[in-house]
């Protein structure tokens, strides 16, 4: 069957998203911000508009420019990617494919004598083995331990490494002293996914001009509360940047639309709001842990905009099913470490009660 | 130098896409569409911004089911992508990469024997060898005519071919029982690139229902006015959607945010208005050709929204120079077959008269 397809879409496992029911539901489970995105988004994108018959600047330089003046960086130290996903996906391809496997293929940088594995966690973001796959990239995998917190020394000495922080779906935070020491000890790039790295984690990105080594991923979706608008970026040294492009530039030329990049640079001209929104979501985060706790319900110590819970008494896929019959939506992985686990997104303070009261008719 | 790139990285020579110039310029250089997107589509875009806190569908879904029924096809035979280039690529990775190369490998498909090789032309759309790095797949490369015209016994017998119809940056069209000789003794599969299919060109989309091996690729930014929004789409049989999919779900799970999927859904809704623009555009194309042959200038026969000049008393790098210093901007591609050529976007009326006056008083 499939004759026509290549070999290479034969071999893949395509990563799945979270789903987006089609009915009205709660919404707990694909991280969304629980609030919308600051108003003046909507403005700039209306002017926008007047412009769509023409190309966007294939290189965001607008936006690039406000990421930067944002970060405190240089606009040659930012990549603005179609969501934080195509950026990943660039850098597993910018900085890991083709990286000679085999002892004796030692040229890829002066000292690399080891096949090239790229070093990445067991419970993490389940689309890296799909990018590994995709790129033909093979995995060295860490497990985390068995509190769910990175084994940091078994991270050190790697040519490459992936990992989000804090990471996903536990939530876990590194503190940035961690970081650094991955840093210091990777041969090869560090990526340093920051997905969630608005609500409490201390950023890699100030470590940029010391480590030319770390390509920082972040992303507008759950900080800026546009996840329908399709913006991500990378930060990172220029030599790091200039690859990204190349790669980019090899596959789509203009990859973030007119309105995108319009309603991206004024969402993060808004600091006021997203201050206040963000401390809310965290605020809501902090109460719903207390509210857990005194239901007898554990969760790991959350850095982001959701929580990884679990229940004693009743197993997760029945909570998640259950929950689902009530018209709350949380996500659940299963998997052999998650499978006693749910994630749970911080929505709004009567989102939450609405998800608390549910939960207790459950368990 | 640039230790911390992969070899994938080093290896690529990206596609260099045509100037998108700051100064206020007439531009006709990178086909944008002569006149604005319907203003339904503004209102559209407004309406999809109440909900950019949440994430787009996934697969399109809406915007899938009007491409459908605008073509006369079923949903499940459209693959949306961010820009025709996105498409461009996927199609690529989905049907060629891979392919066994050695002549002893022939499990590709029954009774494939040759090494494979992607069919393609000489002179056609630059950004084809570049996919073709990417993906490493190997080129077998077919001479235009000496009057740019496509040799089609040549294009027969191959196990894969891409080719744009019309052709860029000749602007001449295929007839429809050439593109489907092709299809019929083509082994693997017939990427179809309709990016100008609306200017005049027979589409190939009415013959997927009888060959499962035509992929057609087209995009609104050019036929409907939103090369600013990136929306492009591929129709083809199930089987061909189907490895699209599993492709783009292993590199981005959501190409296209929901102003784009808005957008787009608004702007096939409104025939009339796009019919009447259209037909304007083939209207002035007449006009031009008829201009530029009575001032000894000639041009290939074009379905497309943009001409190939050329001039015979000056050279042709000499022209565009020229007519960039007087403001007017038009494309030269160099290279052997096509040094003496521009390539000059259709626009309105009086950009026509602009470029007209401008090249009459360089000749």
């Amino acid at each position: 069957m499939n004759t026509l397809w290549s070999d290479k879409a034969r071999s893949l496992k395509p990563y799945t998203a979270g789903e987006q029911p089609k009915e009205k539901m709660i919404k707990l489970n694909t991280n969304e911000n629980a609030y919308p995105p600051s108003p003046k988004v909507a403005q700039a994108i209306m002017q926008a508009t007047a412009d769509l018959r023409l190309y966007p600047s294939p290189d965001s330089d607008a936006l690039r420019e406000e990421i930067a003046k944002h970060h405190g960086v240089s606009p040659s130290q930012v990549f603005c990617s179609n969501g934080s996903d195509e950026a990943l996906a660039l850098c597993f391809a910018a900085f890991f494919q083709n990286i000679p496997r085999d002892e004796d293929k030692t040229n890829w940088f002066p000292g690399a004598a080891a096949p090239f594995k790229l070093r990445t966690l067991d419970v993490t973001y389940s689309f890296y083995p799909v990018w590994a796959d995709l790129f033909d990239i093979p995995l060295d995998i860490v497990p985390l331990k068995d509190d769910f917190s990175v084994d940091v020394p078994k991270m050190h000495g790697a040519r490459g490494v992936v990992l989000p922080n804090p990471n996903a779906p536990t939530g876990v935070a590194l503190p940035l002293s961690d970081i650094e020491s991955i840093a210091q000890k990777t041969e090869g790039v560090f990526v340093v996914d920051e997905a969630y790295g608005a609500f409490g984690a201390k950023s890699a990105i100030p470590l940029i001009s010391r480590y030319r080594n770390i390509a920082v991923v972040r992303t507008l979706s759950k900080s800026h509360a546009l996840a329908g608008l399709r913006v991500g970026y990378v930060v990172a040294d220029e030599e790091l940047i200039g690859a990204l492009n190349i790669v980019k530039n090899s596959f789509n030329s203009y990859p973030l639309d007119r309105l995108a990049q319009a309603g991206a640079i004024a969402a993060l001209r808004d600091t006021e709001y997203y201050d206040q929104t963000i401390r809310e979501i965290i605020h809501t985060r902090t109460d719903i842990i207390g509210a857990l706790y005194a239901m007898g319900v554990k969760c790991l110590p959350s850095h982001a905009n959701f929580l990884f819970v679990k229940m004693d008494s009743v197993p997760a896929v029945e909570v998640f099913q259950r929950l689902r019959d009530k018209g709350v939506l949380v996500r659940y992985f299963g998997g052999k470490r998650t499978k006693d686990y749910l994630r749970v997104t911080i929505g709004t303070p009567d989102e939450m009660r609405a998800f608390l009261t549910a939960l207790k008719e459950i368990i």
